[in-house]
């Protein structure tokens, strides 16, 4: 027994039925589920900005490679349920892959040009898994507005520049990333960690925030300090590093001059746990 | 000055809000013009079907190959307005390419298997375009039935693999095909046929009735019948075949056994004209 009020729902039918009876606007949180202060922060945003908040708990499987975390990636849905209640989210959509994918995986959105670098360049299926499912979800529920992470900073460009091309009627908020008070920045992923991994990602808020002075300053050009912050992460002990670059916000294109809001992007290994971490210098 | 009743919109937002607001079921034609008999048909079906009826025009050049006749594509706007004007039907959806691709074509849809022989084989980029642009108009028209011609038979069943893998509101109807008394199956690109070309043309239909006949009598083998009508298809004077298939009416498969609907799917050039068409020859 639980006393919770969140409405539970894994039906497409259902949840579409929802929000076509639903008064007022509603706001639309999508979320792998295994919740922490960030994904919070968005069910916050949500809730404040509109009458009702639905967020879907889904660990899609089509975002992740097949030598990637799915299996192991942390499930955690009593307590997802406990935390989005106490917030005041109206429903949780939490479907099975089968009503996600009925046939598999046949038919996909083939993203657009920002999702080709970085994590793209990486993880060469991500995007796709990610714009076919956030497609799905967008159209099981027509919400007024969606509710993403600065952390995932290349997805939020994706998932527009999909919007913007598909012409599809939703607005987009990026929220600020939520950190530990290491500056780790919060991620299901995290769980991963052991103690002294956790002390060794600290390192790669750190760099970015020493970029952001630098950037502050002009001290050198955006490639330079792209450069000195991937040396500087080696120094502190992380080895594998994916990427390490300052990228123009819209296109995330690699900077040759300054942009007034140019971003560092960041991809590492701590340990076996891969961490991604992202900062507007300029802006 | 013209006496039409028809309404012609040109942008997605007031195009949608028409739907929006329109009272009872929406019909939706989606046509690249130049309309024959075949279109005229979906649209009297809409017509009958539902009290509001939207057809659109649209060239969609996503779906031509760069070899292939876009620029020549017959356009005829003022006596396709007439025509639909004449059915009843209420809006017709007029969009420019930049309507329809405010940023060029970056995000795209991957079609389902269903997509890859045939139209899809010999047209490697054909469907991804359709997909497309059906996606995006069942977007700007959320209507309650989209109604299509059995003439491109595999492009219907990769709309239905589409709506149904994404998961898409709306019920598809097809229409059968629509021949002149030659048997010739209407179709836009006729315009293109010199007198002799449109007597060669008849062949395609004649062979498809002989399968047919052949088919019925299960005479021999769904693959023996499919070489037996290219033989005739040659014989008769159409040199460059594309295909000429016996295949399962859903997933399109070649059959090896007769399937209770097995359909022949052709494809062939008449001098410089592709020509496709079809039979269910066991139902």
């Amino acid at each position: 027994m639980n006393n919770r009020r969140i409405q539970v729902i894994d039906t497409a039918v259902e949840m579409r039925g929802w929000v076509t009876n639903a008064i007022g606007r509603v706001g639309l949180v999508p979320t792998m589920g295994a919740l922490h202060e960030g994904h919070l922060s968005l069910a916050q945003e949500s809730v404040a900005a509109c009458e009702n908040t639905v967020a879907t708990i889904f660990v899609n499987p089509t975002q992740f490679a097949p030598d990637e975390d799915l299996d192991q990636y942390p499930r955690t849905l009593d307590a997802d349920l406990n935390q989005l209640d106490a917030i005041g989210v109206d429903v949780a959509f939490v479907p099975s892959v089968d009503t996600m994918y009925p046939n598999g995986e046949e038919v996909t959105i083939q993203p657009p040009p920002v999702a080709r670098r970085w994590e793209g360049a990486n993880r060469p299926d991500h995007f796709s898994g990610v714009c076919t499912i956030v497609e799905k979800l967008f159209r099981i529920i027509p919400a007024d507005i969606a509710f993403f992470g600065q952390k995932d900073f290349q997805q939020t460009r994706v998932i527009m520049a999909m919007v913007r091309q598909l012409g599809m009627d939703i607005d987009l908020r990026v929220c600020p990333i939520v950190r530990e008070p290491s500056g780790l920045a919060m991620s299901s992923r995290n769980q991963y960690l052991t103690d002294p991994d956790r002390e060794l990602a600290t390192s790669i808020h750190r760099v970015l925030r020493e970029a952001q002075a630098a950037a502050q300053v002009r001290s050198s050009s955006p490639q330079a300090i792209a450069r000195e912050a991937e040396t500087k992460l080696k120094d502190a002990g992380i080895s594998k590093i994916d990427y390490v670059a300052v990228v123009d916000p819209d296109s995330l294109e690699p900077l040759d001059t300054w942009h007034p809001q140019s971003v560092m992007v960041v991809a590492a290994y701590v340990g076996s746990t891969r961490l991604i971490d992202n900062m507007f210098l300029t802006s």
